[in-house]
């Protein structure tokens, strides 16, 4: 089953009368002039995390933050959250402490609340995160329109090589492996494009997997010109030192966080000119060729290993 | 630390300005004239269930009911939930879907959607839900008062007694045992309820350790007639048969999922008349010295070698 499959098969199976559903970054549910946005990411010890490459702080700070970047992606304002914690006992109040010490960082730094939770000992960490938020305009994954631009918020692959680098273990710290730990959702980012695009969502599970969301979403195609993707230039020197895929690590590297776009010509100059100061760059535009994802390196075409981390894949 | 410690720490690191956030069964979100609540709770192999003794249908409809069993403990009615959900691969599609078969079932009978959620493989199944519902009238558990009584809406020590049954592994079926793995939350007892009390808990921890949390936050003490508790007159034979002390099963057992309320005498008075086929009763009463639960069996004090289940204790 791939999770195509599987989001077709929940919502089926799961219809939703009070508003959006499954199937996108976050519900949506019209109350009063506002939609309140409500948004769910788990993470599990040794499949998204080693306990070796964080402190419990560090992993509560990116846990909020991973949730924060789904209301972001909606154009939203997240307000407060509620957590799920496993935790194994024999960590220690230290370390407890230290995780919602975390928490409270988050709270102060992107002006959110924690509002309840539940706490449990378990073998292994376990963080459910959920962040209620709220849009005037939400924006949504299915509404790329034909001939819009594929406009990204920042650099894509330095996390994906930060976490190469923790895991090939010669390197504790340095510019990768932090913006791997420390993720800044694109809270405001996300509020300003909001009010110009057609379809938005948070780069989590690398660029193509996540653009590949928003087409099948939208029944659209795209294609992508490479050379317009921002790549730290250190990046190639490392790939090319360390025998990785450049390609690979930009395009299906994943955790990313930045925000990915589609925007008509006409909004993107209307965008440039309203918000000078604004970093976002745009890789490609979308097309009518349902399923297409076409992306090419200066004309010639690319092939990728893979599209980027399914949970699905067998 | 003790989890009322915990709770402490929580309140007093994380305002929320919102409503009423961490110590309670949901928090508490006004919004027009109407009342948010949100709940979570996770489930964890081999610290919650283990996958031998339910289907993962069962699991499902379990993790959703005492969930919803928060809700009722709020006296509000459950509307929509969210789910993360950790699912080992090599578990393989068939139990992935028997477990939102369990979903779905849940969902027509309790009258709730899926609203969303995240999945992820994980090395045990580890299961996080969330339900949002809403209540005019939300009743808390910090506002027991003096000479109140207290009510349970039905027999405590069932789910128990089936849960010993299953880990001393002689039986896989029968009546405690469905009781242990069948969950039925009172949600429409819990509205009528509280039309008439003054604090309300659902029983999941165990009797005395769950009013123990509603002595806490009231700052009251309570004296519990054990003679008057509803207990399934089986539990003695069993108990004796076994050797497994009675007391405990009923007082401490967890998992029982019926309300315990405190509720004042005008109002019971009230509450019987107007609904007489409520099935309720009444074990005790609440008094003025603070952090004092007295059980006394027909006049002769009881002691039990622990409260009930604490995530907390070291």
């Amino acid at each position: 089953m791939t999770e195509a499959e599987f989001v077709k098969f929940l919502q089926d199976t799961f219809p939703f009368r009070y508003g959006k559903g499954i199937g996108d970054d976050t519900s949506v549910v019209k109350i009063g002039d506002t939609s309140q946005l409500v948004t769910t990411d788990i993470l599990i010890e040794n499949v998204h995390f080693r306990l070796e490459d964080f402190t419990l702080e560090e992993l509560a700070l990116k846990s909020l933050a991973v949730n924060l970047s789904d209301i972001a992606a909606m154009g939203g304002i997240p307000r407060y959250f509620y957590v799920g914690l496993g935790f194994p006992r024999k960590m220690g109040k230290k370390k407890l402490a230290a995780f919602f010490c975390g928490l409270e960082k988050g709270c102060r730094q992107w002006q959110v609340e924690l509002a309840g939770g539940d706490y449990s000992s378990s073998p292994m960490i376990f963080i459910s995160i959920v962040v209620v938020g709220e849009a005037r305009n939400p924006i949504y994954r299915d509404n790329a329109q034909t001939n819009d631009l594929v406009g990204i918020t920042g650099f894509t692959g330095e996390s994906a090589i930060g976490l190469k680098m923790l895991l090939a273990g010669e390197v504790k710290t340095g510019y990768f492996i932090e913006k791997h730990k420390h993720v800044t959702p694109e809270i405001e980012k996300g509020q300003v494009l909001s009010r110009y695009v057609n379809a938005m969502i948070d780069l989590s599970d690398g660029l193509l997997i996540d653009l590949n969301r928003v087409l099948t979403a939208s029944q659209k195609g795209a294609r992508l010109a490479y050379e317009k993707i921002p790549v730290n230039p250190q990046i190639k020197d490392i790939c090319f030192q360390n025998g990785w895929d450049e390609y690979e690590a930009v395009l299906a590297g994943g955790e990313d966080y930045v925000l990915l776009f589609t925007i008509s010509e006409q909004k993107e100059m209307k965008l440039r000119n309203e918000n000078p100061g604004l970093e976002y760059y745009i890789i490609g535009e979308i097309n009518d060729q349902k399923g297409s994802l076409v992306v090419e390196d200066r004309g010639r075409p690319i092939r990728i290993a893979h599209l980027g981390y399914d949970h699905f894949e067998v």
